[in-house]
This record gives C-alpha cells, sequence and structure tokens, in this order.
C-alpha cells in the first residue's frame, strides 16, 4: 500500500482493526448457531454479543503480543476476547478451523471492498454521462491509427467510456459474487466436527453465500477471478487515461486536465500543463493488471491446501483493491473536470483543408454518373494540391472550381457534402443504445 | 498452434476457409437488409445467396493472390466473391469499413470457440461427476502443505473438481456473451454511411448481441476479458493436473495415469509410469495463462482504434482457443481413465498408525472431564511413539493401554474415535449441495 | 508461429529437419568419444560421420511413422538413423538419456537463434546510427508528457535508441551465454553410465559450455534468464515503435513510415498514411514479454526434473524467437527509411511563439539585476498573451517591447537567447559517448 | 511493503530519510563542481558540506508540510535545506532538473539494495555448500516425473542449488550495473544548462556510471532488465522452497523446516510439522515475478518521458527489493537448519525393492551375451514380482533364483549391479566443477 495512492475508506478495510472485528462477527455468529444446535449453552453467543454491544475497542498491541508468544494469530485473537469476556468465551470456535474465520474474513473483506469499488465506478459512470450529454454534438475528429479518419463527436468518446465502464460494473458484481462465500466446514471441509448449519447461519449473517464445498480453504479460483476483473477494470482505466494524454498533446490540446485560473505553470511556460493525473493512472492499471498474475498462480494449491496462497493475498489483496479504488476516483476527478476546447477540436478538424470529406465527394460523383476511377482521379487531383498546402486550402473551394467536378455536381451539392450534421445523424440512435435515453 | 496440442474442430474454426466463410455471411446478410432498405437493388442479395447455395469453395489461394496485389484482405475477397457472383455482387459492402467484417467475424470465432469449450467442460464434468459417484465414500487422507491432517474420499475430491469447473463453465458463458456482438458502424462507429438496422440484422442472423456504440472496432475490454476468463479455467484445470501428479508419485501412488496392462513400463522399471499427461497440462496452462496480458494490453488502443491488436490477436485468439480445447479433453481423458488404487489410498492413510485421530481422542479425554493439559499430556505421549515407529505402533492400541486414558475412556470408546464413518457423516450434504442430488 | 510475423532462416532453425540435423550432431560426436574411451568400437563413428558425408536427406515423415509405434521421438530417431546407417549405429546413444539430446538440442537451437538476433541487432544499430549521423543537428522540440518542453535534436533521439539497442545487444549476448551449454550425464545427472568426457567432447564440438550439474535436464533457470531478456528487448522496440507512431500523428507529422511517391493512399485521403508497422511490432512486443512469464514459471521443476517445462518450450522457443526476429528486422527497415520532415519539426517547434526559451529569458533578466519575482512577471505576462494567441505571437518580439525587459536586456541580448545553437552544445559530447565518435 | 515480509536494512532504504540524504549528496557534489567550474561561488559546496558534517537530522515532516506549499517534492526539500543551511543553498540545483535528482537517487537505492541482495546470496551460497559437503555421498532416490528414477546424493541436490544460485548472484551483478548510471543532464537531457563534467563528478562520487545519453530520465529499459533478473531469481528461490515441500510430504519426510525438540506440533499429531516457511517463500516469489511485468510496461515512455513509470517504481521499487531480501534470508534459514533424514532417504530409496538397480541388470545380460530380447524378459518378470508386492520381494534375491539369470550372471555380479557407490563415482568430478574442489 503506498500512502500517496490510497483513500482511508478502503484503507480502513484492510487494517488489523477491521479484521479483527470481522473475525469477532463469524465466531460470535457461529457460537450462536452452535447454542441453537446445543453444542454449546446459549449464554457463551449471549456473552460475546452483550459484551459487543459495549462497542470496545480492539486492542490491536495487546493480540500482537499474544500472538508473538502463541506464535498462533487466531488463536492470540481468541485468548484476547477471552480476557475482555470472561469464561462463557470458552465456547468460541468449537469444531472449526482456523482457516474457517480467515478465508471467510477474506470473502467479507473482499466483497466489501468490491462495494467500494462498485460505488466508484456508479460515480464514474455519472460523471461521464454528464460529460457526454454536455458534449453529444461537439464535432472532434476521429482518429484512426492517430491519423485523421471522419468526424465523430466527444460525446460520442464519452458514450464509448459510459458503455466501457458499464461493462466493468457489470463484471464487477459477477466478481463480488464469486469471493462472497462463506465456508465454515472444519480442518479438510468435511464438517466432521461442525454441523453444516453453522456454515448456514454465519453466511447469511454476513450477506455471503455458502461455499458448496470447501477443502480447508475457499477454492482460490474464485480470487483468481475477482483479480483478474480488476485488472481488466484498471485496463479500462488505461484506455481513458490515455485518450485523455493525446488530447493533451501541445499540437492536439483538444481537452486539459483540470488547471485552476489563478495556478502557475511550470516556470514562465504556459503551455507546460502536464497530463500527470492520467499519466500517473497509466501506471497505477500497469500495478493492478498486474496482480491478476500471482492470483492466477494461486489456484494450484497442493491437495487440500497448502498456504503458498496467503503471502500472495497479503500483497494483492490490500494493493489491488486499494489502487484501483484511488484509480477510479482519481479518473472520475479528472473527467468531472476535464476542461474541452470545443473551438480547438473544430480546428483540428478543419486542420485537412476538408480532406474528411474526400470519400463523400467521391461517392456522390460516382453517383451522379462518373465512373469509379473518373471520380477517384478528381478528387484525388484537388486532395492532394490541399495536402501540400498544409491545410490552407480548402478541398471544398478546389472542388468547385475543378470544371470536370462542376461537370457534375452544383456547386451547393459539393457543399453539402462538407456538412458535418451528415455524420452525426445517428448519434441520437446510439445514444439511445448506451443510455437507454 | 502446435499440431500436437491442436484438435480439429477447434483448428478448423482458424483456417481460412472457415474465416471467409464468415466474411461472406457478414457481407450476404448486410446486403440483404441494405437491399430491404432500399439502398441496393435487392436483386445483389439473392445473387449472393444464390451462389452461395451451392456450396462453393472457397479458393484460398486465389484469394491470397488478389491479396498480393491488392496489399488488403478484405478488397482481396470481395473481388473474389465478385469474379463468382458476377455484376450484382458489386453492391456488397455499400458503406462499411473493413473491420466491420475482420471484427464482427472475430466475434463469431471466438462466439464457436466458446461453444466448443463450453462443449468441452459439459464433458469434463460428466466425467467428473461419474468418478464422484464412484469413489463417493472411498476413504483417503487429507492433506494440508502435503502433511497428513484428517480423513476425507476421492469422491470429495472430485466433488470439490466438479464444483470448481462448473464455477468454469458459467465464467464461459458470462465471457462467451463479452465477445459475441456485432458491430456496423463504419468508419469511426457513426453510421454516417449505413443504417444502423443493418447491424442490427447481421447480430440477430449470426446469434450476436448488437455492439452499443463501437469505434472503428469492438471495444477490446471485452477480449481482455474472454481470455482473462480462458487464463484462469487454465490455473483450475493446472490444479486438478497437480492432484493427479502428486496423487501419482512414488511414495504416494493413490493414482495413476491409465496405463494399459499390456504397455510396456520404461526399460525393465514397471514402477516408471510418468504422469506425462498431467505434466503436459500444467505446462499448458502456463502458456494459457500467459495470453491473458497481451489481450489486456490491447484495451487501450489509440483513440478511435490502432491495430496494435491485430497482431496479438492472430497469436492467442488460436493458441488460446485451440490450447485449452486440447486440454480441457486431455483432463477428461485423464479422470475418466484414471487408475484409482483404493487399497493404496487406506494404506497410506493407515501409515501414521491412527494419529490423524489423536484430535477426537483428545476432544472425548476433555469431555470426559480430563483437564485439557493432562487430555493432551496422555495423547501426545502416545502418539510420539507411534510417530517414532515410522507408523508400526497403532495408536489406537497404545491408549487403550495406557492407564490414564483407559480410566477416563473405555476400550469400545477409544475405538470409536478411530471411525472413519465419522469423518463421511456430512459427504450427502456436500454431494446435495454439489450435484444437486 | 504466424507465417506472416516470420522470416525463413529463423523458422528454418525450428523445422524438424534442422532439429534431426543437430541430434545426429549430438550423437555422433558421443558415440566418437566413446569410441576413443573405449566404451564402443571406434568404427561406430566412422560409419556414422562418413553417411553423413554423402549430406542425406532427413526422411521426417518415415521418421514419425516410426514414432507413431514408438510413442519415443529419439528412439524412433535412432531406428531411422540405423536403418541407414546399417549395423555400426547400434552403438549409438550408448549411456545417453533421451533428455541429453532433446537439451542439447534446445540448447544449440537457442543459440542460433541467438545469433541471428545478435546480427539483426547489428543490422538495426547500423541503421539507426546512420540516421543519428544524418539528423545530428537536426533541431526538433523535445516534449516531456507529451507537451513542448526544450529543444533536441532529431539525432539525440536517434542515439538514444542507439544506446539503447546496444543495451540489448549486451545483453542478448549474456543470454547466449546462459543458454548455450551441454548435458550428456544420464538417467539423474550422475553420469552413472556415461563418462563425464563424453560430454565435455560434445559441447566442445558443438560451441557450447558443458553444464556444471544437470539434473536430468538443463537447469530452466537459464532458460527463463533467456526469455526474460527477449521480452526487454522487445519492450525496447515498443518504445520506438511508439515514438515513430507519435511522430507521425496527424497533428505532430515530424516523421513518417516509408511511403513509395507512386503509392495510392487510403481512399482519396492522402493524409491517410498509417503507421501501421510500428502499431503492428508494438503488438508483437507485448507477446514476446508475455512469453517471459511461462519461461519463468518452468523453472520450478518437481526435483530431478518434470516435463511441464517441454510443452511450453514447444510454444514459446519458436514462437519468441520468430517474433522477435521479425520485429526487429521490421524495425530497420522502418527507421532505414523513415521519411523525416525538419521543415514540420521546425515549424512545430516554433508553434509556441518561441515560450520553449522563456526560462533562458528569465534567467538572463536575474543575471541582469532584475529580481526573481519581477523577472518571472514580466515574462510570464508576455508568455500569457503568446499563449492566448496559439502562437501567433512571437514570445522575442514581444519582450523586446516590454519597457521593463528592454531596460535591463538589449534586443541583441534577447535574440540571444532565442537561439537554437545553444541547446546544441553539447551534442557532439553526447555522440562521443554513444557513437565514441 | 509487508511489514511481516520486510527486513530492516532493506526496508530503511527506501524510507523518506534515505531519500533525502541521497538527495543531498547529489545535490551537495553537483554544487561542489559547479563551483569548481566557476559557475557557482565555491563557498556553496563548502556550507552545504559544513553543514553536513554536523551530522543534522533530516525532518521529514517539515519537508512534508513544504512540499503541501509547494507541490513538488524536490523544491520542497531543497528549500528546506536552504532554511538550514542559509544563503549560500540558494546555489544549489543550479541547471538542474527534478529528474536529476530522482533518477539518480532511484539508481543509488537500487544499487544498494542489489548490494544488501548480494550479500544475501553470498550467505545463501555459503549454507547451500556447507550442506552439500555434508551430505556429499548421502544416498537419496533421483525423481522424475516424481517418479523413482536412479541413486543420486542429497549433496548434488545441494549442488545444483549452489551452481543455481551462484548463476544468480553473476546475474544480480550485472543488473546492478544496469542500473547503476547517473544522469544529470537537464531538462530534456542536452546538457543545454549544465555541464556534463557536473554529471561526471556526481557519478564518480556516487560510485555510479555516466548515463551516456538521457532524455529527462534515465532510460527505463535499464529497470526493466533489473526487475526481470529479480523475477528469475525468485523463481529459482520457488524450485528450491518446491523441493523441500516435497521432501517434507508425509510420505517421504526425507527432511523437513526445523522443529526445535521442545516445540509443541499442531494439537496432539506430531507428524503435523507444515513446511510453512517454503510455502511461504512459494508465494513470495510469485509476487516478485509479477512485478517484472510492469517493469517492462514502463520502458515505452513517451518521447522524452512522461511520467507513468513513476508510481509503478513507489510500488515495485521497495517491494521487489525488500520481498526477495526477505525470501533469501528465509530461505538461507531454512536449508541452514534443515533437518535432514539420510535414514529415510535410504528407506525411501529401497522402496521399490531394488527396481532402481534393474536397467544395470538388464545391460549386463546383454554383455553377458544374452539377446536384448531375453534379457529384458528375464528381468522385466521378476520386475513384477517385485512391484507387485509393494517392495517386500527383493529383486536381487529373485534374480539369484532366477535360473536363466544365474545362466549369465553369477550371484557376486548380480550383486555388484545393485551397489550404490556405482552412480556416485562422478560425484567428485561434479562438486569439481560446482565448487571449485
Amino acid at each position: 500500500m503506498i500512502p500517496r495512492y490510497a483513500r482511508p475508506q478502503m484503507t480502513a478495510l484492510w487494517e488489523p482493526e477491521a479484521r479483527f472485528k470481522i473475525w469477532f462477527e463469524i465466531e460470535a455468529h457461529a457460537t450462536e448457531k452452535l447454542g441453537e444446535l446445543g453444542v454449546v449453552p446459549p449464554s457463551a453467543a449471549k456473552a460475546l454479543w452483550d459484551w459487543w454491544a459495549t462497542n470496545p475497542a480492539i486492542d490491536v498491541p495487546a493480540i500482537d503480543a499474544i500472538e508473538a508468544v502463541t506464535k498462533h494469530d487466531v488463536i492470540a485473537f481468541l485468548t484476547w476476547v477471552a480476557e475482555q469476556v470472561g469464561d462463557e468465551a470458552r465456547f468460541m470456535h468449537q469444531g472449526m478451523t482456523s482457516s474457517d474465520v480467515l478465508d471467510t474474513c477474506l470473502a467479507v473483506q473482499l466483497a466489501r471492498a468490491a462495494d467500494i469499488l462498485l460505488d466508484d465506478l456508479d460515480k464514474l459512470l455519472e460523471v461521464i454521462k454528464r460529460r457526454a450529454f454536455e458534449h453529444k454534438f461537439t464535432p472532434t475528429i476521429g482518429r484512426s491509427h492517430g491519423i485523421h479518419a471522419e468526424p465523430v463527436t466527444f460525446g460520442l468518446k464519452m458514450a464509448e467510456a459510459y458503455a466501457e465502464f458499464a461493462r466493468c460494473r457489470t463484471r464487477l458484481i459477477a466478481a463480488r459474487a464469486e469471493i462472497a462465500t462463506c465456508a465454515i466446514s472444519g480442518a479438510v471441509g468435511t464438517f466432521a466436527n461442525i454441523d453444516p448449519r453453522v456454515e448456514e447461519h454465519v453466511a447469511e449473517k454476513l450477506g455471503l453465500a455458502v461455499e458448496p464445498v470447501s477443502t480447508q480453504v475457499i477454492p482460490r479460483d474464485r480470487h483468481a477471478m475477482f483479480f483478474a476483473t480488476l485488472g481488466v477494470i484498471a485496463s479500462s482505466i488505461e484506455r481513458l487515461a490515455i485518450e485523455v494524454r493525446h488530447l493533451q498533446r501541445t499540437e492536439v490540446l483538444e481537452a486539459e486536465e483540470y488547471f485552476s485560473p489563478g495556478q502557475k505553470g511550470s516556470s514562465a511556460m504556459p503551455h507546460k500543463r502536464n497530463p500527470v493525473l492520467t499519466e500517473n493512472l497509466t501506471g497505477l492499471a500497469r500495478m493492478v493488471r498486474a496482480y491478476a498474475l500471482p492470483a492466477m498462480e494461486n489456484v494450484a494449491l497442493w491437495h487440500e491446501r497448502d498456504i503458498s496462497h496467503s503471502s500472495v493475498e497479503r500483497y494483492i489483496g490490500p494493493d489491488a483493491t486499494i489502487t484501483l479504488d484511488f484509480a477510479l476516483a482519481r479518473l472520475t476527478g479528472v473527467i468531472d473536470k476535464l476542461l474541452v476546447y470545443p473551438e480547438r477540436m473544430m480546428k483540428n478538424l478543419d486542420k485537412m483543408g476538408g480532406l474528411v470529406h474526400s470519400q463523400r465527394v467521391l461517392l456522390a460523383l460516382t453517383q451522379a454518373g462518373v465512373s469509379r476511377e473518373d471520380s477517384y482521379r478528381y478528387v484525388q487531383r484537388n486532395a492532394m494540391k490541399v495536402w501540400e498546402s498544409d491545410g490552407q486550402l480548402s478541398l471544398m473551394e478546389l472542388l468547385k472550381a475543378d470544371p470536370d467536378v462542376a461537370a457534375a455536381l452544383s456547386a451547393d451539392q459539393i457543399a453539402e457534402k462538407f456538412n458535418l450534421d451528415y455524420h452525426f445523424k445517428q448519434v441520437d440512435t446510439i445514444f439511445a443504445r448506451v443510455f437507454g435515453v
């Protein structure tokens, strides 16, 4: 966890306090059900919950001190709770194994992390949607291979991003369901010493599904799928970040990360406004993506479990979720405040002197009866002049002045082919598909 | 594509013929709709389908020869079709861009590949299920950290695998939906020169969803999710493969890859039956997993598209699906014919002289009123003797002969703690969860 | 292997013929030494080499047919050779194990692949060097964060690439040494049935080092290092490819991939020259990088060997080397013929009306006794005017006309601060460091 | 950074104090040279070093507080130093850019990290060497595919590990040289405002090489190679860790991670000694390996630099080096104290009733004039009996009693074929190769 790339809510989820609180809830719910089943006295759960109702502080150093002796984190925690609650606490953990607590706790943590990330995505989607409608008909040049192609609108770019992050949202919901399972099944998953109804009870109370079959642990293909999904979401962040970085290039300058009016540019160069936030997002995406790999390597544990996954998860559990939370929030801020320059977009669009419309003219000539070969030659010879003028000449004017073209198309007909609106006639359709309105 | 790791059905999907056939279907369906919309003569589509009804061979070398001149694969194909169909063919591709054909074709190929993989998974699941019920109550030692823990059954191991691959199946269905979309939206996705209803028509005919918003291409987050899912499935293959490899180790030998009775072992050493199929699967899993990464790096294309994703997909499209298809089929064969040795399982289970039951005795002693400390000491001193005998002594017999233990528990009570069935009382519950029966 | 991304020389290395020829050489050299040591008759090696001197064709289908029966590739090959050579051939392979042949063969293949790649790098370096000197003093704007910073020369960009690929060359030489080892040490590497001098002899004859200690196989950390190095080289290819793609963007257009004068642009749009080669290189780099991972996962083979590495190497052995060879050659072609536009570079450099020189003016003012705060204010107010004019105004002219500035600096002094040569005074130094001249 | 997987010396390297100290040294050395060159007064450097000689504490919170205002880390630091040193400090950083400080500092940090890792490797090598000689002739079964093959010695296993980590050491020295370079070249690497001799001076003082050509930053292919090398080293750690995990499996139990005599096993099961340290190392290896990827993705920065690499390095700089340092030290501890059980090794070796020697008998029979087919049949029929007896019968005794075999070989000759020493006759040769003695 890198403090500068971390936000408090997500970070808190991975603090010892949070973990111990979840451990307590698991143990208390289990004890409750064990009481109902007559395995332990019903008073045990009551004692636990009564103490819990006092909202006791978790004394992490005290627990750590016990662990330093017992060399076992769950036992250390149970010992500390017993010191607080008294004799009734000895009934906790009956028939359970440490992994029951640890794995179910991880499920709760990852599910809560997913909830935060879903909230992040909702905020991002909202912002993107606003900018999409704001610029629904703001013309800008579409580029393939980094080269001018045909006109699009900035709103369409935003609509694409919206659709992409809406997909990410759907994926994250599925990924959350993958890891939100509860396993309380004992040393090798056979329920030899604990009734499956305890598992069902704890699962219900914690909002988890029951793990149908566990070994000692919850199977790690679930976590692999979860972290792989985060990697895909990070890749979508990278895509939008790189779009902004491109738009902010000095020669393009169609949009910029927000820069307050009074803010001082780098020294005396007012053009030196760097897209540092989106560059940062590009790097963060690389990290989240990298974490998918060890998660996949974690799947093939030996037999009923080995503990090689544990160290990996100590890294990637916090690192992937905290980084992605930060990145989504940062991206939301970038898009929210993005400075968009429609005039510059139009200027760039016109930069090629109307060449982006050459295809429409070509088509019109053939429809007006000119052979395809001649049509091509007429357009091409004028296009080349525009190109060689570096956009100083206008293709429309040259075409109007070309006798061969003029013989086939009137000046008005030619002018109509340079109408931007022609390209935007389906923007409503696309928006309806993406936003449902 | 490595021939020895490829099966014909999946490989055929990636052959030039298959691709050209899909291209034709896309173009013909589009022409059909363009005819309906009055953009081209209705006779155009008829001419195409009439020719198609003759089941014409695709002359790949002829198309390649045209491409060598035109330097453009889609134009080469259209030219060749026009040569076959005649004049009416000139109406094909009206208002479309090459990527409309290429990306929609890839969607069809990946969707069909997913169908094959789903079929593979069904076959694997069926085989695992059969072996699970066959060995539902075959006792075997459960191992955590590679060390004997408590008893499980071999059927439970199979049930775990079944549940895992059932999850893989669900994931693959979702991944298939991710990539099964159709985009016919023109040069930068604005439908400037083609009606969105063409896209809808082609999508419906090919069994695809409509891509709500495309640029020039279908967004690559879809493909990233698809290949990441294949990577997770591969990791589950690796897990089961490694389980078999472990079981086949000389010292364990609880199961073996099939070896026909007459088959000659490596030279004169009959024990030298190597788990080469599952070792092979371990390696193949590494490859499929590796392909997830470039797929994620493909997401951040520049602006409305760059073509950097294309070369990556030429590799991983075939390589990931062909390899995974082969691996699933190979794994199915391994599990189908796996030689399972229940006697050896029991022998290994007993190897520690009953130490795996020590916890139950410990619990029984405390329940019989012995203090936890004393209980532990009584069990431990006998357990150590068994351990030092390398499993030659029997814990049960030693405990019966231990006066302190005998004072608390009768011989029958002690013997009951060594009852394997105790561990299997929830196997029915687990099977019901996993198999629904 | 994707034919369109493959070149004949490297591909041939991975053909069955090439492999079988290396196998023969290994076996024949080994037999020769065994003859010297008196283990087999000296006539055996003579018979082998005599046959070999006839330059016999390798009948791959015949060998495959034998393998179909024996299920063992090395035995099939030996059988076929015996059929050709006659009785003396039975002394081949004495005391050896298949892996001795397979692993040593792989070493030869990878070493030869490395030689081809080194040759590729030499060609690339030569081309980069030529372009570097050609444009040693061609001014162009340096960009940090995609934003104009200060002037550099295009030759410096090439010098950076040269230095980077020279490092890649050094790395590849080290990587070649990693994998160029010979192991002929028998079933578990103990030389139980073969004299170590056989290994030494074969190593010497094949230009390999002796593997100091092998198990059944050559340790795979060597191969991991080899493929990781290829991944790093691929990343450097990506860097230069992305530089070209940026320079070719419509708004920048400082350089372009070669486009023959007569070549037709995409339809009627002459500006539509896409950097498809470098986009392709970007994708290829992703693949070569991806192959580093399974190579690293191959290291941890079980005990004296398992065969999980083998399938991985069947993919990445050819795929990584063939792809990288192709990519290096393609990049060489791109740089060799790159269209460089110095006028456009100068135009872009001037685009900001001289703002890139503002820092030097600032410094000059402070050195002329103006306070830092005032200096900043004077420069900043003029810089803002230039910025707002979108480069139409000239910073130099505005500064000359600013009374506060003029009070401190003469017009000549101001003009001197806009001298590009100031920035290039160390270009000779840098070139001397990089090229040694 | 995960505290439980971190050691103080390496962690300290990445603390703010350490970073600020290196910054100071860079600035002070640069100022010194600038003084010599007459660019700044020589008194400036003196003032800096005089202050430094007082061994001043670095007030990190104060520097952070300044950064909160200036939004620039290097300026904040310079400001704080100026507050301490006084007026002379204003000459610091003349003509330099922040990256000059940041990148050179990273070079120092990574070089020092490499030194710690090299020291770790030396300690590991020393321990492995000791165990290798201790068990030079301790017989143990060699296993291919997890299946018994032929005898090796435990010392040979250690020798293999020694050779592998010796290679890792060589690689790390090369990787250290990759990143140990100094760049003080100004805003875009042209030395426009700073003399290259300053760079040379600082490099020499800090023990770095001069970066021949930098942009604004040191090129990231260097760092990619560094982190890729760490990934390979981690993979070798994984290999040895997995060897220990295999040896400790209940059924194998040829070695165990250290377990103090008085230490309590998991509950009452003395066999439950889990190889948790090596399982942990397996997971840590996955992490270090994963970090190689974003390092490679960092190479292709845009033009003269973008800052996307920076966030990646904030993670992997500390995480990769701290984790690898911890892992190497942990592995050293594991090997140092590894409990090795020669008796169990021998017992396992004999487990197959001597089948591992069957090949030698086969060869002896053919050398005694028996046809290959008959030899095989004689050995095979006895081997099968041994195999079916699960190692209860002895192959040697059966062969002696087989009339066909006895007709060809005397009892002594047969017995000689079961001599383990036969397999170890080249151990001295191998040790001489690996250890030079």
